[in-house]
């Protein structure tokens, strides 16, 4: 295991791991100064002063928060949070390989969290060396692999090239991955094309392997433990497919997976590559979990300019100023809104069709690793967690929930996400402004309309306002960009839970689901073997509940 | 315009429309009720009884509620919540062309609601004959042309039979018909795909129109207006591009728009179908919107399939028992959950990857639809309106976001949706069970696990329960099914907003985004005229953040 460098630095640091948010002098400070929020439908209160100061710039993105209800004393107060709460010195000490992924006196899975590990390969001096070798062995070995692709080294069996690439993955092993390619499918290697399969609805398997040419197919199969139920039962789907098709899985089967794991067996797979117990699902996107499937679909070079922008982002959330450091800033007006405004969601508004499945992505990067109960202590908390995030791309959503984003009875605060110009451009003047022109416009409307309001002698036909948002902009949606964007938001979710002092790095909460599941299947299997079977007396709940879904009769009369 | 038949009926009825939700007995006992809602997590408090007896059946779907914090006093009182607001009286003079999109005494659309009447072309007494019949007419248009296109009477200049549709159109023209479509795939017609474009993000016709052969691509244009700004801008990009490969635009474009809109030329397109005023775009999914995608891609008979399945939940919908009536006893669960329990948000999460796109939809139509902020008299609202809806297809989403939905700080209410069987039926026995038996396992068990919750001697292992979902089930998602699912949820959506004695019909709060989008653009337009202007002294605020924002700066430097 990583031994941070510092040592007294690391016990110094350490001390914030115990602080709680409710104890912090910033905390008392916040709920006075919420009781009279800046008010952005003021005469001149959205200054053009205020607009060009309130703005931070960082790898490539631009930060403008003029449009939150923030004003000086808020800030200098959450610049006091930001450093009562050690926010960036736990940042640090997380970099370096502390022990962050525990609760004390508990079981807990007493991990490392060492996903920046993964870009720090690019830093004059690696925080977490050992982690950051591990990383560069598996990227050396992919780019191996990528070579023999491309100068026909591996081929299938008839000789030809593999053209298509489906990955087999559930959550981290899915959603990040596919937010990314998506989002940089204007960046693909000419004739390459990637699939994803992650539901254990088997629909979604026929869907996608309907349409593939299995022959020119590799498959990526991604499970850190080696046993996650819907990635196994994926992976036999497909394997049976390649069989029924006469062709040999050894051959087309890639693995991504813990070493040690049910799955670590290189005789069923062509490569396989590691992924490590100091990355946690949700912040896999930048290990091979990502890696393997980006660099066959978009090429070495761009995986490593995604590398690049999110090691970028990852130094500028060291910033120790909130004005400085765009991730950190957006973790405490996040804050602001959540805890001392009272707003319980925060909807990602990307004006982008390319970064459709992005809020997907922060639903389990945000939801997952702040949607907790306990502090790291294992106290019940006083205070509230994560928000709910949700979001769809605009300008599609202003056709959609907008309506209720202005009028509704709900403060939605948002974070519109825009780039400067479009990733094909291929784009038309219509009426003297281009198509991506009309985007960033509409953008910067909605954002100025939910912040101002507007007066109006019809009731129906008033606007409120003083609805907070925040933008985020770069040039163009570049696999760099892309990157840095991957990482704010990383960091932001990490920021958030060392200032709420949870742990933001575990998922105890999806572990009932799945015991009751594993029960309910019993059931089914039971009955499959005698048609007598009842669960009645050993579950009566669950025996009900299958009964009134009519899922038994109906098993039973097949 | 359509006269309802019942004259007096009417004028009785209509007193309904001007019924403040907390001037309701009801909402009083309601709120007394809630100071104790039922618990959910006492032993025994989920009895096979309950489970078994909680439970409505309507076109095909089960509707189980035993897992919501519901008893008999409850479910009296919400019956009585329907009866004193006359939900279902109001719906019915819905059905027969009442004047429901309205604010009494201001400026508004004075509109019919008649998304009905596209599906009451089967019922044995049209309840509104008009708006049927010219549904029924715009059907055999499309027939007709459905026909013309297998018979090779229409095909393309080279002879050949058209093989893709693209539908261009935003909002309603989009995500209802794009949703229907994704569900319904697995019964596409052989060798016919369907496309969409909606964004004026350029990228996204960009990345639909690369690899499509145009020659054999028809493109349905949908705008009721026929001057949806991305709808126009995407259409002149498409038709750009069938120019620049020698096809002529009017053997290949379809429009379907409002009698004597801009778009109404049939010069410029091989066939026009006709939508009505009456019907709004979150509604339109079964109008032509929807129908001339539909009936390309699955050809007519499943095309009305839909249709019917849809009647028969809006002929559920009349019945005044709530315990007979599954889109009323939603509506009155979700108010119960969001008036009187608090809770800010809903979750959608279908098992079922092909419902991929189905909370997107419903983020539209349930969300323009009820996030309002003044009754239909024009008086604030004293109470909370729609609610944040939101979600992703399970078992993604347990991987996902559930860890919140289980542990977090936030009570988020879900509705399961789920299928007895797979669509493909392509499935496979792993440990003696089913992919399809494990959807529906993890379905049902995360219902049990957000209700009963579990103690535990580690904290952070602990759950409170109490949880509120619902579960709808279905024997397959099929195109009666899919009519049915959505007709449920629109009748849900009408229902809370004639309880919330609000207009669930107009979207006046998308308005002030437009108006400002159109002052931002005209400051790029002018800037590309001539490189002095400013629009400073005009529009403070939007030149400023036009310059925060660094759009003009790049424009000057171009």
């Amino acid at each position: 295991m990583e031994q941070p460098a510092g040592t007294r630095g690391q016990h110094e640091a350490s001390s914030y791991f115990s602080r709680d948010f409710n104890m912090m002098p910033a905390w008392k400070k916040l709920g006075e100064l919420a009781r009279a929020p800046y008010d952005l439908t003021a005469p001149g209160a959205l200054s053009s002063a205020r607009i060009r100061s309130y703005r931070v710039h960082a790898a490539g993105f631009d930060l403008l928060y003029s449009t939150q209800r923030v004003d000086e004393p808020v800030l200098a107060a959450l610049q006091g949070l930001a450093e009562e709460s050690g926010a960036v010195a736990q940042f640090l000490l997380m970099k370096k390989g502390a022990v962050l992924n525990r609760i004390e006196g508990y079981a807990s899975e007493e991990r490392q969290v060492l996903h920046t590990a993964c870009r720090d390969i690019f830093a004059p001096v690696c925080p977490a060396p050992e982690a950051s070798a591990q990383a560069k062995g598996e990227l050396e070995k992919l780019a191996d692999f990528l070579t023999a692709l491309e100068t026909g080294e591996i081929v299938n069996a008839a000789g030809e090239p593999f053209t298509d690439l489906v990955q087999v993955g559930i959550g981290g092993s899915d959603l990040g991955p596919r937010a990314l390619y998506l989002a940089l499918a204007a960046y693909k290697m000419p004739g390459r094309r990637v699939h994803f399969i992650s539901n254990v609805d088997p629909d979604d398997a026929a869907a996608t392997l309907s349409g593939l040419d299995l022959a020119k197919t590799l498959v990526n199969v991604v499970s850190k433990s080696g046993s996650t139920l819907e990635t196994l039962t994926n992976e036999e789907l497909v394997r049976k497919a390649f069989a029924e098709a006469g062709l040999e899985p050894s051959r087309h089967f890639l693995a991504v997976t813990g070493k040690g794991s049910p799955m670590d067996n290189p005789a069923r797979y062509l490569r396989s590559f590691y992924m490590f117990d100091s990355i946690g699902g949700r912040y896999s996107a930048t290990s091979m979990v990502g890696a393997v499937m980006l660099g066959f679909g978009l090429g070495y070079t761009q995986l490593l300019e995604i590398l690049r922008g999110a090691q970028a982002m990852d130094l500028a959330a060291e910033e120790q100023d909130i004005r400085r450091n765009p991730p950190l800033l957006l973790a405490l007006l996040g804050i602001w809104n959540h805890n001392f405004l009272g707003c319980e969601t925060l909807a990602i508004l990307p004006y982008s069709q390319a970064l459709v499945r992005f809020a997907a992505h922060l639903q389990q990067c945000d939801m997952e690793s702040n949607g907790k109960s306990v502090t790291r202590q294992g106290k019940p908390l006083a205070w509230e967690s994560g928000p709910i995030i949700w979001g769809e791309p605009g300008t599609n959503g202003q056709h959609a929930f907008y309506q209720l984003i202005h009028q509704g009875t709900t403060i939605v605060p948002a974070e519109f996400i825009g780039f400067r110009t479009s990733q094909y451009g291929r784009d038309l003047l219509i009426e003297q402004t281009t198509s991506q022109e009309k985007l960033v416009a509409n953008l910067l409307a909605q954002v100025l309309a939910l912040a101002t309001g507007q007066a109006d002698e019809n009731p129906n036909r008033c606007f409120a306002g003083n609805r907070p948002s925040t933008v985020l902009l770069a040039d163009r949606l570049t696999p760099y960009a892309m990157g840095a964007l991957l990482a704010l938001y990383e960091a932001k979710v990490v920021f958030q839970g060392f200032i709420w002092n949870i742990n933001s790095f575990d998922q105890e909460g999806v572990q009932l689901g799945k015991k009751l599941a594993t029960r309910l299947l019993a059931h089914y299997a039971g009955l499959r073997q005698d048609p007598g079977y009842s669960g009645e007396t050993s579950d009566d709940a669950g025996w009900a509940l299958l009964g009134a879904a009519g899922v038994l009769a109906k098993e039973r009369s097949d």
